[in-house]
């Protein structure tokens, strides 16, 4: 099928966060990514390939898996949609779902971000997230969009795995959350080590901002903290990398929730 | 003091390998990648500085703390040796110190790359080796060079914590380790669930690349394997991202040991 100059010039613009609000839609690039979303259940729209990577064995997999549209495109076409840097020639473009708050208050594993600005950081640690059944993530003001293509990449599927409530007010959003049975657990240097650690069954972690940690707001509505405890001597290195810190909190939550 | 330009161009050299090895030297840069190597005591050679930087308090507290020799250059001079987009305008050059293998048989705590092959991702993995206490570091063929300025970026000083040892051919290394009492352990998909993973007091761990796992001749050496095994139930997300899974297996490891 032929992709109309209308929609690729809509497609192209959304690597800009307020066409991205305003079509409801997001990019997904590379093989491996779409793959991906379409095994996630992701709401694909349609996919865009080169005459080259509509020829590549995997690509032709996994379009047998998929019912979205197929536009071919050219090499200089594919160059005005893409946001990376060598192109595989593979792109989907996905709907975004965000579901209100009320729609994740029954659930009993929330991660929420409080100012993960690097996209690569956020996507790391969604991907970290769905690999450890989280069921949803909570965003607050501050954050980076979950659906900037660079997130979507280093997410590597994940995001299609949670659900994503936006919570502007994330103190707000927990008062709610408290009132209905979650306990609200913040990482941070001072804190329970994430080895002794007993989340409860419902349970809220919250993830702060890489240079600031967690917001005043955020850190009043805790109750509780978790920490990731350095047990070498040496005195160069200062902290953890932020989605390494993130996913052994992660992995801890999984295993050490404490039964119903 | 006026840094030459001999010497300027010799720096401007060290983002080449060929150039390293020759010169023994690589460049960290960015003001808390050299805070953290003189916290470690890096072998410094020189500190290069931008007027603007050489006025910055945080920049001047660094400079009590080492016996360098700190040489100002103009922004057009920094451009030369930088390796940054965004140059601080802080550089330091060290000492590249690689230790023969019998320097680390005596040791407990090794950590071996196997063909890890992206500068952020091993910087990662040597931030957190540091962070959890590792002692020493040893790559094999394939994996990136160390030294790669990207790499020294990413391990935010953690490897001026650890000794390094160059170990071309991992698996003849290995048999050297084993019969000075180490039990070698792989990351791999099929193995051991982290958290019942009890390794040895005298252990290597050793890592894979990042599209290949671990080569076959060391997979042939391994007294075990390791995993960090999903826990979630979406089909989106395929694996972990390398430095997290790495992260929660030296996270692991220091909490796992066996007692002496």
């Amino acid at each position: 099928m032929q992709l109309s100059h209308r929609r690729r010039k809509e497609i192209a613009s959304l690597t800009v966060k307020k066409y991205r609000d305003a079509l409801g839609e997001t990019v997904i690039e590379g093989t491996r990514s779409v793959e991906a979303a379409i095994a996630a259940g992701a709401p694909i729209r349609e996919i865009l390939l080169t005459e080259d990577a509509r020829s590549d064995g995997r690509v032709a997999t996994m379009l047998t898996r998929t019912s979205a549209p197929v536009y071919v495109i050219s090499d200089r076409e594919l160059k005005t949609v893409s946001d990376v840097e060598t192109s595989q020639g593979v792109l989907a473009v996905a709907a975004i779902e965000r579901v209100p708050l009320s729609q994740i208050e029954n659930l009993s594993r929330i991660l929420a971000l409080d100012g993960v600005q690097d996209p690569g950081n956020a996507g790391t640690i969604i991907r970290a997230a769905a690999w450890f059944g989280v069921e949803a993530v909570l965003t607050g003001a501050g954050t980076v969009d979950l659906y900037n293509p660079k997130v979507v990449r280093a997410a590597m599927g994940g995001l299609w795995d949670l659900r994503h409530a936006d919570g502007d007010d994330l103190a707000a959003a927990f008062g709610g959350l408290k009132a209905s049975g979650f306990t609200i657990y913040g990482a941070d240097l001072e804190g329970t080590p994430a080895g002794l650690w007993r989340p409860d069954r419902r349970s809220v972690l919250v993830l702060g901002s890489e240079a600031h940690g967690l917001s005043a707001e955020v850190g009043a509505m805790l109750d509780g903290r978790v920490a990731v405890p350095r047990s070498g001597a040496g005195r160069g290195v200062e902290s953890l990398n932020v989605g390494v810190a993130a996913g052994i909190v992660l992995y801890e939550w999984t295993k050490n929730t404490r039964p119903a």
